[in-house]
C-alpha cells in the first residue's frame, strides 16, 4: 500500500489508537500523500510539510475538536485537514467548490476557527477560553499554533499582554522556521535564534540522552532529568525571557519533528493551567529536499514533479509579465533615477517582486516583518523627511493599515505612495485574500488619489507620476496574475491626475471601468460589435478624483452608462458615478456591475468572475438586455 | 510676576540659556500656566502636567526642530506646544480656529509628526531616522515619547522589532505612569513595575547618592558611579530585559521629575547611536495635588477652579444622559438576564461607560488594553463559544480593526456587537478623532447589520435586539455628548433587523436620515412648517440593510429626496440611497447632506456643522432651494 497508516486514519479518534511505529509512519504518509496530491493540485507545500509530526502529536494528545486547536495563517493546516475527515476532499483542495486551502468553521467542526491573515490565532484562542471559563469548564485546552514571522504582527503582541494577565487556559505554540514566505526579519527572529542556539539545556539534555541507555532504566532516568531541568529553565528563565515577561510559562525550544518528544511535553502542558508558550523549532519543507533547500520557492511552488520536485515551467516566453513584475522593475528603475524612492514591504519581497530593487539596493528597501501598521507609518515618517517610499502591501492585507492611511498618512498629505498588489479577486486563497473592499474603504478617505492600471504601461506611468515632486499620497491598485502586452517597457509618461480616457466611441450605451477589468469591457464591446452594437468603452484610470468633465462628455453623448469594476458595488467606482450624476442633477440610468454583497469564495478567476457577473459574458448580457429594453 | 521664567520663553533657544535654578522654576511656571489655563479652557491637563520637566530637558538638551520629537497620542504635548512659539496661543486650544490639542504638522515647525491615535510614535521616528541616515545625516536624533498605555498597542511591537534590526538613531522614551486614560493594563503594565521597584541599582545609587555629599567632590564621585552602574546594567541586563531582547539598549527607570538627572541621561544619550531606550517614571497629574489623586477624572476635567482644583459642575439634574452612559447602564441591564453577554473595551471604561457594568461584573469586562485588533478577534474568538461579546469601541479608533472586523467577524458570521461610540463629529479633539468613516467603511462589508439610534431608547432597544438568539454581526454607532429624553428607561423592544420608520409625513420633499442627526432633520421640518412647508422626515435606523421597502414608498409619494447624516458622503448612507434608486431603475433627485470630502478641524460641535453644512439651517436652506426651483 501507498500509505499503509494514513489509509486507515478518517478522524482523529483512529489516530489515536496508533503505535509509536505507526505514528512515525502516520507521519512519513503524510508528507508522502501532500507531496503526491499537491503535484498536480496546486497548493501551499512547505508550511504543512514542517507541522506534520506537530499535526499529529496535537491530535494525538488533545481531544480534538472539544479541544480547541486555530492554526494561525491557516496554509500550515493541510495536515490537520487530512487528519480529521478531508482526506478523500484533499485533492479538490482550493478548487472551485472544493475544500479551502485555509482552516475554514463552515467546513469542519475541527476547524474551531477561521484563518488566513496572520497573527490572530492567540486572540481567538483567548477569547475561547475565557468563554470556556466563564461557562465553568477550566478543563478545557485552547491551542494557537503560530509562526515566528506572524509573532511580528502586532495584534499577536496585543493577545499576549492580554493572555499573560488574564491567567487563561490558553497554550501558544511558536513554530519557528525562521521563514514566513520569505526569510523571517526583525529584531524578534535575532531573538529566538539566541535563545534556540546558545541554550545550556540543550547541551546538558543531549550529555545526558547519550549517557542514559536505550532501554526502560535509561528512560526512567530520562524523564526525571527531563523534569528537573524542564523546572530548572522555568526558573532560570523567569526573569530573562521575553515571553516569562508577559506572564507565560515558558517551554523549549523543542526540536518540532521529534515525535516522542512532542507527544511528551504536550501531554505535560495539558495538565498545566494557565497561559503558557512552547517554542519549538521545526523546518519548513520538512522531508521534500528542494523544499528544505527553497522554502522561499517551495511556498506554493505550483505544480512540480512528485519524483524530483522540479517545477513544471510553463511556456512563459512570449507570455506578458506579472503585473507584480512591472512593478519590481519599474521601481527599480525609478530608484535609479530618483535617490528620494524607497520601497518598503510587510514580509512580501518575493510576492510582490520588491527583491527586484533588494538585490539592487539592498539600503533602501526595507522588509518590515508581517507589520502592515508599521509600514505605513514609518512610510509616513520616511515621507515627511522629504523621502517618497512606496509600500506595497497586498489589497486585503492593506485593510490592517487603514487607520495609519488615515491618521498618519492622508491627513497630513504626505507623499506615500501605496501600490496595492492582489487587488479584486484573487482565486484559488478566496475570500480573505480577495483585494474587494479597496475602493470601497479608500474612497471616503480625503486627500487619496486612488489609480487602477488597466495594463503594464499605465501601471508604468502611474507609478512615474506618483514620484514626481510635489506629490501627495497616492495609491495604485492593481491584479494578480499577468498584464496584457509584452511588450511593457515603453518610456515612461505622465499621466494627469484625474484624467480617464475614453478607450472606443459608440452609441447610447457608455461602459465605463477603471484599471485591469477594463480588458473584459473592451472585449465584450468587441464581441458586442460582431453583433451590430457599438459601446462607447471608457477607462476612468482613477476612482478618486474621478474624471468629472469625462463624466460630463458621457452623459451628454449616451442614454444609458454601465460601470464594471473587480471590487464591491457598496460605495465602489459605479458608486461614485451615482454620486457624481446625482450632485450634478443628472438623471440618467446606471447599471453597474461588481462584486455582490457577499463573501466570494475561492476557485479559478474564470469561474469566480462568472460566479459574480463580471465577466466578458456578463457585460454583453447586460448591454444586450439594455439594447431590447430600449428597443 | 505671576510666570517670572516663562515669560521670557518664546522658543527652545531662549530655554537653553537658562540657568539650573531658572529652568525648575521653567517648570513651576509652566505648570500653573497650564493649571490656570486649562481651567476656563477646557482640555487635556493631566498628561501634559506629567511630562514637564521632560518637555523642558528635551528641548533643552536636543537641538530642536532638526532633531526630530514625536509625542505619541500628542494630548501630553502641551508644554511643548507652549515652549515652542505657542505660549499666547494656548488660550485658543482646541476652540475653533484656535491651535490644536494635538500635535500638527501645519502648525509649527516643532511639530515634526501629527499624533492622536496612540501608537505611532516609534514608527514615524523611525521612518525619519532612516531617512536621515539615506540623506548622509547620521547626527540628527529621533525622539519618540510613549507612555506605558501606549506601548500596549500592536504597532508598537511592530516598530520595536523593525528598529531594533535597522540600528537607526532612535531614542524611545518609555514614559511610565501607570495609567492611560483610565488605569493601564496588560501583562506589560506588571513587568514595568517589576523593573521599577525590584532594582537593586536603584538601592545602590540611592545609598552612594547619600554617601557621597553635595559638594563638587561629592559630584565628582556620583558621577563616577553613576557610570560605572550604568555600564554595569547595560551588561546585566543585556538578556533579562524585553526591550534589549528587541535590540534596544535600556536605560533607567529613572525619576521623570528630576529636572538634573533627565538632562545628564538626555546628553550621554544624545551622543549614542543606535536604537535606545530610555524609561522614566512619572506621575500623572503631578503638581496639581487633585489630578495626581485622580488621573482618570482630571484627564480632560472640563472647567474647574484654578485654587482648589474642584470641577465645576454645570447643572446636569434635568439633562438627557449622555449616550454612553445609557449604553453602560444598558449593558449591564441586559447582561444581568443574559449570561451569555460580556463587554470588551480597549482602555477605555470610562469613556465609553463599561465601567458602570465592570464594577458591578468585573468578570464579565474586559479591558485589553490600546490594543483594538486584539479587542475585536478576541471578541470573535467568544462569540466563536456562544458568548454575545458587546465590543465598545471609538469610531476612529474602530478604523484600527477594521481587517479583524472582515476577517475574524463579519466573514464568519460570528455575533459580535460593534458599538461604536463618538461617532460623527467629536468636536474639540479634531480630525484625528471624528467618527467620519464609519457608515463607509462598514457598508461595503457583507453580513454587517449597521444601525445608528436616534435617540437613547433605540439605542438600548438596538442593544436588546443585537443580543437576542442567533444573531449576527452588528454594528450600533451613536455620537459623543447627550441624548435627547429624560425619560431613557422604558422597556425593551425589539427593534426589526433593517427596518426604517415615517417620522412625520410631507409632500414633494422627503428627508432620509440615519441615528442622532435625525433630530437636527425634524427641528428643520417643524421650522419650515411654520414658513408653510411640510416634509416628509424618515428615520432610517440602518444603514445596512438597508429598508427597501420603505424607500420604494418614498420614491412613490414624494419628487425630491434630501439625505443627511454626520459622516463621509463618498459611499455613506447617502450613497446606500443613491444605490438603490439606481439598481431599481427609479430617478428621482436626491440632495445629500453630510461631511465634505476634506479633514474636519477642530471646534464646538455647533461650529462644525454649521461648516458642513449639516445643522438645521442647512437643511432648512436645502429644502427651500428645492421648493424654490421645483415652481
Amino acid at each position: 500500500m501507498e500509505f499503509p497508516v494514513l489509509d486507515k486514519i478518517n478522524t482523529p479518534d483512529d489516530l489515536k489508537k496508533l503505535s509509536p511505529k505507526e505514528l512515525e509512519q502516520l507521519c512519513s504518509d503524510l508528507r508522502s500523500y501532500i507531496v503526491k496530491v499537491l503535484s498536480t493540485h496546486p497548493g501551499h507545500l512547505a508550511s504543512g510539510l514542517g507541522v506534520v509530526e506537530l499535526a499529529v502529536a496535537l491530535h494525538y494528545v488533545f481531544n480534538t475538536p472539544d479541544d480547541k486547536l486555530v492554526w494561525d495563517v491557516g496554509h500550515q493546516a493541510y495536515p490537520h485537514k487530512i487528519l480529521t475527515g478531508r482526506k478523500r476532499q484533499f485533492e479538490t483542495i482550493r478548487s472551485y467548490g472544493g475544500i479551502s486551502g485555509f482552516p475554514k468553521m463552515e467546513e469542519s467542526e475541527f476547524d474551531s476557527f477561521g484563518t488566513g491573515h496572520s497573527s490572530t490565532s492567540i486572540s481567538a484562542a483567548l477569547g475561547m477560553a475565557v468563554a470556556a471559563h466563564l461557562q465553568g469548564n477550566d478543563s478545557r485546552n485552547h491551542i494557537a499554533v503560530i509562526g515566528d514571522g506572524s509573532m511580528t504582527g502586532g495584534m499577536a503582541f496585543e493577545a499576549l499582554n492580554h493572555a499573560g494577565e488574564a491567567g487563561a487556559n490558553v497554550l501558544v505554540i511558536l513554530n519557528d522556521n525562521g521563514i514566513s514566505i520569505d526569510k523571517s526579519v526583525g529584531a524578534l527572529s535575532h531573538y529566538l535564534t539566541k535563545i534556540t542556539s546558545s541554550r545550556t539545556y540543550n547541551r546538558v539534555k543531549t550529555k545526558i540522552w547519550d549517557w542514559s541507555g536505550d532501554n526502560a532504566f535509561g528512560q526512567r532516568i530520562r524523564r526525571f532529568f527531563r523534569n528537573i531541568l524542564l523546572n530548572l529553565k522555568a526558573t532560570f528563565f523567569k526573569q530573562s525571557n521575553m515571553f516569562e515577561a508577559f506572564g507565560f510559562r515558558y517551554f523549549g525550544p523543542i526540536d518540532g519533528h521529534n515525535l516522542p518528544d512532542l507527544i511528551k511535553i504536550l501531554t505535560r502542558l495539558s495538565t498545566i493551567k494557565g497561559p503558557k508558550l512552547l517554542h519549538i523549532v521545526t523546518q519548513k519543507g520538512r522531508g521534500m529536499e528542494m523544499a528544505v533547500q527553497n522554502p522561499v520557492t517551495y511556498h506554493a511552488p505550483g505544480e512540480y514533479d512528485v519524483d524530483t520536485g522540479e517545477q513544471k515551467k510553463s511556456n512563459e516566453k512570449d507570455q506578458p509579465l506579472r503585473y507584480q513584475e512591472v512593478f519590481g522593475n519599474t521601481i527599480l528603475e525609478l530608484a535609479r533615477k530618483n535617490p528620494k524612492i524607497v520601497g518598503i514591504t510587510p514580509a512580501m519581497p518575493t510576492g510582490c517582486s520588491l527583491n527586484i530593487m533588494m538585490e539592487a539596493m539592498p539600503d533602501r528597501c526595507f522588509d518590515v516583518g508581517i507589520a502592515e501598521q508599521h509600514a505605513v507609518t514609518f512610510a509616513a515618517g520616511l515621507a515627511s523627511q522629504g523621502m517618497v517610499p512606496f509600500c506595497n502591501i497586498y489589497s486585503s492585507f492593506m485593510q490592517r493599515a487603514y487607520d495609519q492611511v488615515i491618521h498618519d498618512v492622508a491627513l497630513q498629505k504626505l507623499q506615500v505612495v501605496m501600490c496595492l498588489d492582489r487587488a479584486g479577486l484573487v482565486g484559488e486563497d478566496g475570500p480573505t485574500h480577495h483585494g474587494a473592499f479597496d475602493y470601497a474603504y479608500f474612497r471616503p478617505i480625503p486627500n487619496l488619489v486612488i489609480a487602477a492600471p488597466m495594463n503594464e504601461n499605465e501601471l508604468r506611468n502611474m507609478m512615474y507620476t506618483a514620484q514626481l515632486p510635489d506629490g501627495g499620497p497616492m495609491v495604485i491598485r492593481y491584479p494578480r496574475g499577468r498584464s496584457v502586452n509584452a511588450d511593457w517597457k515603453k518610456p515612461f509618461q505622465t499621466v494627469e491626475i484625474g484624467k480617464g480616457r475614453c478607450l472606443r466611441n459608440g452609441k447610447d450605451v457608455a461602459i465605463l471601468s477603471v484599471g485591469h477589468i477594463g480588458n473584459t469591457a473592451m472585449k465584450a464591446a468587441e464581441l458586442l460589435s460582431t453583433l451590430g452594437i457599438e459601446v462607447g468603452v471608457y477607462d476612468m484610470r482613477f476612482v478618486k478624483p474621478i474624471d468629472e468633465s469625462l463624466l460630463h462628455e458621457v452623459a451628454r453623448t449616451y442614454t444609458h452608462i454601465v460601470t464594471i469594476e473587480d471590487g464591491v458595488l457598496e460605495g465602489g467606482f459605479g458608486s461614485a458615478v451615482l454620486e457624481f450624476l446625482a450632485d450634478n442633477g443628472i438623471e440618467l440610468p446606471v447599471h453597474r456591475l461588481g462584486l455582490p454583497d457577499r463573501f466570494i469564495t475561492h476557485g479559478s478567476l474564470r469561474e469566480l468572475h462568472r460566479e459574480c457577473h463580471i465577466d466578458v459574458d456578463a457585460v454583453v448580457e447586460t448591454v444586450n438586455a439594455i439594447v431590447k429594453d430600449s428597443k
